[in-house]
């Protein structure tokens, strides 16, 4: 482990928050909600903590593997840590423990809350919260890849531990353009909705900030009903039309922009999530039909909105899912596990994982009936590469055995069953709302300060694909 | 696929069938209960039907692969088709549909049971009720490697569907004589568990009930109360004792028998099976105490059944851990998916399972960390092939899929989530009891007709290892 590196890296990412946490300062003054100088004071911190070890620590070696996790997690951990000053600051969140709860919930794109009034909240804290999120998303893709080969440094090994996803589609051989390149699209896609949202009949305000926080699939809000405030057919689509884009692989909607639409359609992990997303919303709007809402539109704009918002991990809410058919939620439970594409901004397992291993068993059942026969599992036209199905298997090991750990301290903190495990899928899966006591109403409030804790790291651990925090436990990661 | 060869041999384990129906006979004559009639029909229609088939069914060609899965499959469902039959004819139970279940809850080792009154039952009807799990347990990995070979066909091709577990460690090179020595120790364990439960107080009658269900980790009681009737802490810690061998890879009784003790400690899988043992017990004991039970000692007792109960999945109980603490309800649903080891009578997922998937995970890790490092996942001192590996991704894969299947089917059919997911959870892995309305004082009367299929198909498929089911399903599995 090169310790010097890794500060002087994690230095630079603190210089980088010190600028984003100065975006609301106008905000602050257009609404006059005086936490301009919460976040200044915040903007100061970050930028002289970071300058420190940015200048104190030089090094002339190269980013090897050990420091990319190292940067990764710690560098996700320090914007938790500091982008949680402005809400300590202002007084809106006055536990330092809840604004740094609600700040990792914010850059792992999660979107539980500890808030019981969103609205009483300063605007301009609220769209930092919506920022913390529109950064964290694309952050897991683009930031770290645009941000460390700026410092000078091959950021290429990161791109193992950083994609989402178990394959890593390059879009173009230099790391820093492809960053770059994904980024515009994420801006673009942002910005048309926003204009969606504002022809849909919301104000400036609540569309940037809902867009920042669809396209991350994270769902934090500025509103306490969430979307449901809004009660708007068409703003119900745009969103959910939005979440279904923010749950695909950015490198496709880059191709498409570049009018490469046929790579939607021979994208098997995307036609796999197309059909995931349209065999949710049939069903439920079926097991709705006539329970839950009379007309049929309806029906179908509420169940859509909560199997895309569910499914991509985004967590907005239109409806409260718990009072609708059991069968519903049982859907909707499995459908936390999923998540979006690879590549996308969506948490969970990720829909290529999922179909690689409903292939896998497939072929091992093949393979049964044919024992002689060779047949490998593919992705598209490719075999999937042995090692790949390996690091699935291990993935799927370790992500349940976190699941078992942490929701049996969450019910050892004294949360009923169903509440523990939820609040840990919610967390883990980078959902946001939980059933009972966290679900789609609730909020984590009441959570006990450790469990708290235990659900910060489970947002980090589940954006991070586990692993990349993991290896930092072992005691081997930090021996020569 | 050879049919005429597999109907022979279906028929000749007909054959058997009936011979074992004609075992409770005396046992009604001498407490007269009526029922020794309905064991000689039964007797008779099984002989016919498998006398027919063995006859009129011949082949000169050998047991392939193929239908090696499509006699045990189907052999398992004739077995508790026709094992059903003296409950109806008798009057038992009158619905054949809850026969069937009952029966195929006692093959497959179970312990599901639809009775609302045992102790009302015919008392050769509740020895052939529990001789139904020790035929059962056993079976899976002794009676058809005995009965194949028996009948000319090479029995080995089966070993690989047939052993539950990963591998399948050789005893000896004859499988027909492997087969008769685990035969042996299975009989002699019987035996010494029915002599301890005497010296216990336990009629002669109600040891051998508890002798076979316990060796078959089955859980069938003739006691409504279960266990929990007898009220003795010598009985509870017999059968914990009894539970816990019966949850061991029966080559290790063995070797054990023939002197060789020390390949219990050399053996990873029983290590890591005993140290959970222990490690739940403490647990659950600790958690237990003052809240539930003020003596250490009855605490100690009630906590180390119950764990063993589960973990082995065999289900007796001693106590209603319903009314336990939340944490301790938390741990024994995660020592269900646990079950015994490879080559033991014990159902779930295997210890073997989870042992070599949280080596994987750790071995995933360590790569991350050293690149360039040449580690294997190792079972004892031998290296495990990747196939095996891949083999158990598949396995969890489809545990998984059959699990969110069967349970959304029957959430569909009206139970409440909690019900819906333990009854899956308690067929699957061939636990019996599960939560809520299967709970552990209430049984699966009330589900519903079609449940009580899926269920009983759970049941088979979790028993048989998903694979050698499944690939029935396939349709190039019928093509020649």
């Amino acid at each position: 482990m090169n310790i010097t590196l890794t500060l002087r890296i994690l230095g630079a990412l603190l210089l980088f928050l010190a600028i984003a946490l100065l975006f609301p300062v106008p905000f602050s003054w257009f609404y006059g909600d005086g936490a301009a100088g919460a976040f200044i004071l915040s903007a100061i911190i970050s930028a002289g903590c970071g300058g420190l070890l940015y200048s104190q620590f030089r090094s002339e070696t190269d980013l090897s593997v050990r420091e990319g996790f190292a940067v990764v997690t710690f560098g996700w951990t320090f914007f938790a840590l500091f982008g949680a000053l402005p809400f300590v600051f202002s007084g809106a969140i006055p536990s330092y423990l809840n604004a740094f709860f609600e700040t990792m919930s914010g850059f792992t794109t999660t979107g539980s809350t500890i808030l019981t009034d969103i609205e009483a909240m300063p605007p301009s804290l609220l769209l930092w919260r919506s920022l913390t999120q529109w950064l964290g998303g694309m952050g897991i893709i683009v930031l770290s890849l645009a941000i460390l080969p700026m410092l000078g440094v091959g950021g290429m090994q990161l791109f193992k531990a950083e994609v989402p996803g178990p394959t890593a589609d390059r879009l173009k051989p230099r790391i820093q353009d492809t960053a770059k390149l994904l980024w515009g699209v994420y801006v673009l896609l942002t910005g048309a909705e926003v204009i969606l949202l504002m022809a849909g009949g919301m104000g400036f305000f609540d569309g940037l900030n809902h867009a920042f926080t669809t396209m991350a699939t994270g769902g934090f809000s500025t509103r306490n009903a969430s979307v449901a405030a809004y009660d708007s057919a068409f703003i119900d689509w745009v969103i959910t039309l939005f979440m279904f884009l923010a749950g695909v692989n950015f490198s496709l909607h880059y191709l498409a922009l570049r009018g490469k639409l046929g790579d939607f359609i021979r994208n098997e992990e995307f036609l796999f999530y197309a059909s995931l997303t349209a065999l949710g919303t049939i069903l439920i709007t079926l097991l709705n039909m006539g329970a839950t809402y009379p007309d049929f539109f309806d029906n179908l704009r509420f169940s859509a909105f909560q199997v895309v918002s569910i499914m991509t991990t985004t967590g907005f809410g239109t409806a409260d899912y718990e009072l609708w058919p059991v069968l519903c939620q049982y859907l909707l439970v499995f459908a936390m596990f999923i998540g979006g594409c690879a590549g996308s901004t969506g948490g969970g397992m990720k829909v290529a994982r999922i179909l690689l291993l409903f292939k896998h068993a497939h072929v091992q059942i093949y393979r049964l009936i044919h024992p002689r026969a060779v047949r490998l599992v593919k992705l598209g036209d490719r075999p999937v590469d042995k090692d790949v199905m390996q690091s699935i298997l291990g993935f799927f090991a370790v992500y349940l055995g976190v699941f078992v750990a942490a929701s049996f301290i969450m019910a050892g903190l004294g949360m009923d069953l169903t509440s523990a495990a939820a609040s840990v899928v919610a967390t883990l899966g980078n959902i946001g709302p939980g059933l009972g006591s966290v679900g789609p109403v609730d909020n984590f409030a009441h959570v006990p300060a450790f469990g708290k804790l235990v659900l910060a790291f489970c947002m980090l651990l589940g954006r991070l694909e586990l692993f990349t925090v993991l290896v930092l436990v072992f005691p081997s990661f930090w021996r020569k």
